[in-house]
């Protein structure tokens, strides 16, 4: 029968030379030899409990079989076997281990195809919603172990679950590729983070490599193997070096960026050569978590504004187009952009009286503005945004563009050398590049330089078990990052003060944005 | 306070830099970048259940630490770790998985001494005496699992037991050597040794590697590794090749020969260059498995005989000086020698009635020597040697010495060329290398070439926990075997029946022989 092509690499389907009396090789020692020769290594580890059914599988098999291999950087590990002309799917799982969320996905690893992707809020919100009060508890009497087990729960029910919908079983994923930051990293490993934020920040381990899947207590194959992205250091998890990976970031020729946009920017700069790193808090407000009316994309959230720039009218649209009941993040963004580009706030990002008109109300001594009346509204109340909400939005894009300064001329790159500028993370997908410059949050590049990738935790990840190609660019990476550590000294205030300015004092580094005004 | 010198090279004594901002490697990595650049290495691998305590550990202890480690071929493995001013022992285990009895010791892992040694028989005799009827069993449901089940309950009573006697705790003993024949590490790992014994005869596997003791249900620390011993085929295992270990023949400059003396010869000729190995069936004549009156070594069994040559009367010796109840295998050989040079019996083997003459009588048809006449026997019965017990031994020494002959021709070195002729084996202990000399069963060297070296296999076992330098040899040993196999082809029989002469049909083989007759 015809073969599947083995397109990910972690499949190999070799025959060996039946035994004789002229060979009498033993059956793993023959396996082990026949696929060293394959694979053009000296190195390749059967693991022990796969020696047991080893012989009476080889001789029904007829000695031709479908080997399921992973690969750390020394060793390629063997992690089951099947009949050769076995067409049942041989999958992986690929999982992004979010602080919030948990998203994961099946992956033919012979095809390396996508088969199903679902996601599950991380359930140890149930001890803490930030990862700072997980680690507190973790510190307690078994406080790991809960913390261990309700994320593996957890992902075993979502695996039974997204099994159930796709025609593969549990024991057909032999592969798991886990991508998570350094605390999420250490609570999925049953590890006390507690030395992760205490001076000097040190981790358990940076470099977990492939443990077997059922040693964490995962549903899966019981020899199959999973893979945990290494870690940088205390604030730069394995989750970001999969994202450097699925943005292709260091093999690019050019210099180009890669911001992972949340509560805190997580920014990587680099090419085939070098990588340069580092992690600022850019403020909630981005995230939409603090507006009084802010609140994360769901239907009903007002996710984009425009503004007639001659009426002042607003032109809204809610996600799923239900009537609207909060803004989000990139709505708010937008927000920013067509208020300032309307003349309804100044260039400090204060409310323009003249302009604002009607809509400007003051509740308890503080400016707001009305965006959606209480008889639009779905809460039956005034939609408005606050002084104070613009304040914050203002300070949260300054720290943005200030970090995004700092680290390219640290390395004497400027901005507007940039090839590309990757955006990643869900809530990055939703920015419109054109607002977020319009306000100067990001640098006025081309447009067609930047680029939103999604979730590229999850995307490096799948990488992983698409090709055993990726494994060996994994230490590269991680071995190639400089982490530099923002110190918020005078230069870094200057900067600061100067792009709480909209765009930025210096509008000639808006060029874009100044003939829009 | 002063530090135990780390003789056997298995313990190392590191003090880590301790971590900083500005060298805030994780806790796992710092460990295993110290470890390597101690041990001139690329590969120190930290098992993963090691890691959750290793943070606190590390701090508890100011980064000073003993690390017990093991090392395969490739990789160095960390097997626990301990506070570097901790002085309580850490030990290893060396265990000869015999067939019939299993011999273990513990040794201690900084100075390399053995601090206890006991021995238990195999419990598997309880489903075979003879490893056949044990494969066959495990080839039954659950057959493998109930065989190991028995040896690993024998061994946890045994390692009990002697961590009772000495002080040490069985949490102690973090490494483990095992050397056994092929089957019987079959049966140790759980392993179905079904096609062992099916030609073309192939084990499951040759090289079992490091272990988790854990994995084994082996109850000692739950981080100690067990090494087993590799085997080179169906018929050569682990055993042999620790006895070579132990014998030093692969390092020899001259050509050497290492025999164990049993049921089954077992040879290995060879020296720093290469190594050849056959094994045949030698009778077991010389366990004193055949003859009326033969046991095995114990109290009151005849060890050593003497026969006046003029009076034909008998001296002889017993175990512990009880009164006579039987003969062991080199009793037998005495006796048979003594026989011999007191012209009591011919060159044939066969009883002289002249010289013999009323000790001599004829039961159910068949001639009888008494030895021991029943009034002085213990077991108020005399003790007699039949014709046909005395044709059994020349048979079992004939075929002994065709073995010798064959391995030694077949790489065109003469049996008087041997540098070292090393016996091995409990059994072998016993014999006295002149009478065995005399009837030809081993060669007419001169008797300080003859070294009886005791269990060899766990003399080898115990190398490798009593120096780290041993382990890179048992590959090369491994490697440089080559298996004769024995064909009982004309020239073996021709060679065969001229050794069925006492001392030979060429006496020029044997002078120092010749001189006494």
């Amino acid at each position: 029968m015809p073969m599947k092509k083995d397109t990910a690499g972690w499949i190999k389907t070799v025959t060996l030379a039946p035994p004789s009396l002229q060979d009498n090789t033993a059956d793993a020692d023959r396996l082990k030899k026949t696929l060293e020769s394959r694979l053009n290594t000296d190195c390749v580890e059967i693991d022990f409990p796969l020696l047991k059914n080893l012989p009476d599988r080889l001789r029904e098999c007829n000695y031709s079989i479908r080997c399921i291999l992973f690969k750390d950087n020394k060793r390629w590990l063997l992690a089951g076997i099947t009949a050769a002309n076995d067409s049942t799917p041989v999958a992986g799982l690929a999982v992004d281990l979010g602080t919030t969320r948990v998203v994961v996905r099946i992956i033919d690893l012979s095809t390396g195809t996508i088969k199903a992707e679902s996601s599950f809020d991380n359930p140890q919100i149930t001890i803490g919603p930030d990862i700072l009060a997980r680690i507190h508890f973790a510190d307690k009497d078994n406080g790991s172990d809960k913390l261990k087990e309700l994320i593996i729960n957890g992902l075993n029910g979502e695996i039974a679950m997204l099994c159930n919908e796709t025609s593969i079983r549990p024991d057909q994923i032999y592969l798991l590729a886990v991508a998570g930051n350094t605390a999420m990293t250490h609570l999925f490993l049953g590890l006390n983070p507690r030395w992760i934020i205490r001076e000097p920040y040190i981790p358990v381990t940076n470099t977990p490599g492939i443990v077997k899947a059922e040693e964490l207590g995962i549903k899966v194959n019981p020899f199959a193997r999973t893979f945990i992205f290494p870690n940088v250091g205390s604030y730069f998890g394995g989750d970001l070096i999969a994202g450097i990976l699925y943005s292709g970031l260091n093999k690019m020729k050019d210099t180009a960026i890669m911001v992972d946009v949340g509560t805190n920017a997580e920014v990587v700069l680099g090419n085939e050569n070098w990588l340069i790193a580092c992690a600022g808090a850019a403020g909630p407000a981005l995230e939409g978590g603090v507006t009084q009316m802010g609140m994360m994309a769901a239907p009903g959230v007002i996710d984009r504004i425009s503004i007639d720039p001659q009426t002042h009218e607003f032109d809204i649209h809610t996600i799923a187009e239900k009537p609207p009941r909060g803004i989000c993040g990139s709505g708010l963004i937008d927000l920013a952009c067509h208020l300032f580009l309307s003349g309804m706030i100044d260039i400090r990002g204060k409310f323009k009286k003249s302009a604002c008109k009607h809509l400007l109300k003051e509740i308890d001594e503080i400016r707001h503005l009305v965006i959606v009346p209480e008889e639009k509204s779905a809460t039956g109340k005034a939609l408005t945004i606050s002084q104070v909400d613009l304040d914050s939005l203002i300070r949260s894009k300054a720290a943005m563009y200030t970090i995004l300064e700092t680290i390219t001329s640290s390395v004497g790159v400027s901005l507007s050398d940039l090839s590309k500028f990757y955006v990643a993370g869900t809530f990055g997908s939703f920015i419109k590049p054109k607002s977020a410059i319009s306000i100067g949050m990001i640098p006025d590049l081309p447009i067609d330089r930047y680029e939103a990738i999604g979730n590229s935790s999850l995307g490096g990840a799948t990488m992983i078990l698409q090709s055993s190609k990726y494994m060996d660019r994994i230490d590269k990476i991680r071995d190639k990052i400089t982490y530099l550590e923002l110190n918020v000294n005078q230069e870094f205030m200057n900067r600061f003060s100067a792009a709480k300015f909209l765009p930025h004092t210096d509008t000639s580094l808006f060029p874009s944005v100044v003939d829009q005004i």
